[in-house]
């Protein structure tokens, strides 16, 4: 906070002005800064670590259900994008064209990836020889580029964004499937056990599937503003891919049969959703999980008391330390109390350990929750265990609030002035009987600017008791609407 | 290895032909394996393990010792990079350049990122107001591209390549040169401790500094074939960078002062050497601190002892594992022990345990050394302890065969001829007194294409007893020449 005490402090607000405020909360809690090109941003070291919070998390279960990393180069020629192109209906995605090596013309455009399945499926296609080499699953760890001119948005909407991308190949649809679905549940897990945010799980209509993709499951997550973000995606390709790309293998009888792939992403959207959902008009709300600091000590002295309040203070962080909890000690001189206190919530620590004279007289500490001002003055005694306690309280607390708001926000509606009355009127989702023809989800979204964000998971291909409600033709579909980031 | 048996086992020498060898053992152990694109590679799951092992622990040493990580974006506007050419001699990177932005031709070219210093002072100079906020350490683990038309060698050579940046600024020279230290100790601490390799710690003559530097430093690692490997570099910057891109604090007095920077980087070569070094005519060699799998269980059974065998190698794998190995228990039907034992030398697992009837009767397990084929029967009481005392030797004596070609290929020559002479019959490192001028290199340059790779890292600034080698004139420096790769 070099930029002076003038600068300290959300002005926007919430409610009334989110999109500003968004774009507050991330800068002046040092998440990321605007970069010299339009649509890139900065990202900082307080936001970059909690990409890798995630990173860390989702990278530990990939590997300890089967995914190896790997690394594709930056580049994919645009006969390779092309290939894609003839055979995927409707991929045609605008990239960042490099048509200069030092001094010199290329002969053949490279496009900087926005996405890796052109120049993966053809190494899958050379690795898989024998069902023995099956299933074979890759993830990178990358930037993307896609050069869609929007407004920026950090972490929501930018031109490169980080993310990481699973390909896999198997030997069957069963196979394939599962681990569509073992990827869906492992984002689900980030959103709901790391991030405090509970997700939907669904499908994406026909419509909006992945150029290529048999399926295209997908998480999502409500704003407080009422919009849904896509958390992530995991696509079961069928053998589109395979066979485009020939990725076949030798099975056990020796028939040679074409391979199931997938494929499946989460970028750092996850990160915007985090702030989004969370945070407050004082700034960042995280919860401890991911929180790069944890727990701030601020001891609070008098200079007759100065010694014994920063002692006492230096040994409770020290013992917050030895049970592993990320601690900051606040004992800076120049700055007092007040100013620490902003500062830190501004910055979203989750808990605040505050030390004055009189806790060190009773041999206590006030603990102060971030979400929510909430105050307990607890015993130094136990204080590790009693501070991790706080911890995760103040995660329930942070889940607890947006599982309300998501379970507020799923209405119903059965035809379409009621469909548009209530996303008008509250946004959130709104279930309704739909035909499954795109051209009743085109209508609303020219009226409202919602879209058919998913529909439930299981598909059993069963008419739905009511009459689309847009339309007014047999239902096959139950459709999410919503007003999406 | 599923291009069938013929394709097992390297067919190259690395004495004979080196660069064949190399390539060949890159391809069979499935570390890479070339891109479309000439000079890019695709880097395969136990290639990249190998680079996350690095990773690992070079980034929790940063974090340690004050590194935070960060993102900046993979393209550099060519404004950006034009101010720096202007500010800093010598600045002129061959890069790949994006001209169009999905349909559009783009305003301004966009370099892709060949390093990162002229978008990063940039924000630099924009967080560092006080003292306070100094020093300021960031990081970032990425790719970058230089469009130089080189042959590919895959970690050594390629136009994309993966490594880490770090860019610092400290309040004086004193602080930032302790910062160009320790990251090159650190640096030093990989190589030595990891990847079983010894170093030379020096500087780079003048005229092969980073262009803008003040001192490039340097560890040096001496190939098999007598060349020296750049291992990573550490920059002092002086006050180059700040003054060019502005990045001044307050300090205590008030005064307004240029603060002094670093910049230090580790790129994937450090494979290139790691594979380079240890590995032989049967394939790849690796240290058990980066190998992915440090042991390999062989269970060698009959039909008549096959459930006994299997049990016995089941048990000693589960005990392996619970002390914390990475162990593979090889029990496929499908190949025979003489095969399993060839594929797993190609993949250079460190330590391969025979379990046979005999072992099972006796109770005890025979331990089969990757770099030498040094066998040793043990008892199965113990085991783990055993298996971990032979992984720590097998470092030692990858480290000590290092250790011993670097010491008996650092020579001295005190003339012209005997200096090419030398290296010409020898290849390594040819101590020499030396002038301190770029014409004296030129001249060995033309002759015998080896060049001066670095200079002892104290710099006493007094004359040396002998004369320079090639001119004759005052020598000022002691100068290493090396061929290079």
């Amino acid at each position: 906070m070099s930029d002076g005490e003038q600068e300290l402090g959300i002005t926007e607000s919430k409610q009334h002005s989110p999109g500003e405020w968004y774009a507050e909360v991330v800068r002046k809690a040092e998440l990321a800064d605007y970069a010299p090109m339009s649509g890139f941003i900065v990202t900082r070291p307080r936001g970059y670590a909690l990409w890798e919070a995630i990173q860390e998390r989702l990278d530990g279960w990939f590997k300890e259900t089967g995914v190896e990393n790997a690394y594709f180069p930056v580049f994919i020629p645009e006969s390779y994008l092309q290939r894609e192109k003839e055979v995927v209906e409707g991929f045609d995605p605008e990239v960042a064209w490099v048509t200069q090596g030092g001094h010199n013309q290329l002969e053949e455009r490279l496009a900087v990836r926005p996405t890796s399945e052109s120049i993966i499926a053809p190494y899958l296609s050379k690795w898989v020889r024998s069902h023995r080499d099956l299933p074979l699953r890759v993830n990178q760890w990358c930037s993307v580029v896609r050069w869609e001119a929007t407004e920026t948005k950090p972490f929501f909407r930018t031109k490169e964004f980080l993310w990481q991308e699973g390909h896999t190949a198997h030997r069957d649809e069963a196979d394939a499937w599962d681990e569509t679905m073992t990827r869906l549940e492992q984002y689900e897990r980030v959103y709901e056990d790391v991030l405090a945010i509970p997700v939907l799980r669904g499908r994406k209509p026909e419509h909006d599937k992945f150029p290529g993709a048999d399926t295209t499951t997908t998480v999502e997550a409500l704003m407080p503003d009422g919009k849904s973000v896509q958390g992530g995606t995991s696509h079961y390709l069928g053998q589109h891919f395979a066979e485009a790309f020939d990725i076949t293998y030798v099975d056990e009888d020796e028939e040679e049969r074409v391979a199931h792939t997938t494929s499946w992403g989460l970028s750092w959207r996850a990160l915007g959703a985090l702030i989004m959902t969370h945070s407050d008009d004082q700034g960042l709300v995280l919860p401890p999980t991911v929180a790069p600091e944890q727990v701030v000590v601020v001891p609070i002295w008098q200079e007759e008391n100065r010694k014994e309040v920063l002692e006492y203070g230096e040994e409770l962080t020290a013992a917050l330390r030895e049970a592993g909890l990320r601690v900051e000690f606040d004992d800076r001189d120049e700055r007092n109390p007040g100013f620490k206190f902003n500062e830190h919530e501004l910055n979203g620590v989750p808990l605040r350990v505050e030390i004055g004279p009189h806790e060190v007289e009773d041999g206590e500490a006030t603990l102060v929750h971030r979400p929510d001002g909430e105050k307990a003055v607890e015993d130094r005694a136990g204080i590790a265990e009693t501070v991790e306690e706080h911890l995760e309280t103040i995660y329930a607390k942070l889940y607890a609030a947006a599982e309300e708001t998501l379970e507020e926000n799923v209405r119903s509606a059965s035809d379409r002035a009621e469909l548009l009355g209530t996303i008008g009127r509250f946004g959130g989702y709104v279930r309704t009987p739909w035909c499954g023809d795109e051209e009743c989800e085109t209508a609303i979204k020219e009226e409202i600017a919602a879209e058919i964000v998913m529909v439930p998971l299981e598909r059993d291909g069963e008419p739905e008791e009511d009459d689309c409600a847009i339309c007014g033709e047999v239902a096959t579909e139950t459709a999410y609407f919503a007003k999406s980031y």
